[in-house]
């Protein structure tokens, strides 16, 4: 298991489309800043195949402390969930599908 | 709230960085296919500021019906799970400040 960085994968993704490294840098960068100027706004993107990225609120609050019985205001918060699309879930699949045929962990017989 | 698509995302990027649509388009969706290939060698992935994609597994296990006492096989699983980074935490902090400044309701004065 890698660890994969956003320059790593601007170089993977330059030499694969013939296109210049700074050119494939800018748009990267730009979808990136892109999705999270959306969430900001709480718009939900939707990649087909990819996934989907929502943010999700948790409602302001009233909490009591128990030991001093004082109440305090919770602020609201959001945050990012992230659901994996049909080809996503596909591959993984693929990879456990041929992890069972390897160890045989499904009883079945292949 | 709105959903954005990739073609809407694809089109903003395109006027931003000046740059023809089916460039852009090219270089968003070897983009979205890398990250899904990585997460398929279960590699891990690390945009700075935005956040990080990582697989996680639940072991095949074996599990018993309750009633019957039957024993199955439940094969391993894994999903994508991601974490926000830390630009796209601070634009929904903003957004969440602004909600409070407007609602007043974290009771403080401003």
């Amino acid at each position: 298991m890698a660890t994969i960085t956003k320059k790593e994968l601007i170089d993977q993704i330059s030499e694969k489309t013939k296109t210049k490294r700074i050119i494939v840098k800018r748009i990267v960068q730009a979808f990136l800043d892109d999705v999270i100027e959306e969430l900001g706004q709480d718009n939900r993107l939707e990649f087909r195949d990819f996934g989907v990225f929502e943010t999700k609120s948790r409602a302001a609050r009233i909490a009591q402390n128990p030991k001093t019985l004082q109440r305090v205001q919770v602020p609201p918060k959001r945050t990012v969930k992230f659901k994996s699309g049909r080809l996503m879930k596909l591959r993984l699949r693929e990879q456990d599908d041929k992890a069972i045929q390897n160890t045989g962990t499904d009883g079945s017989q292949q």
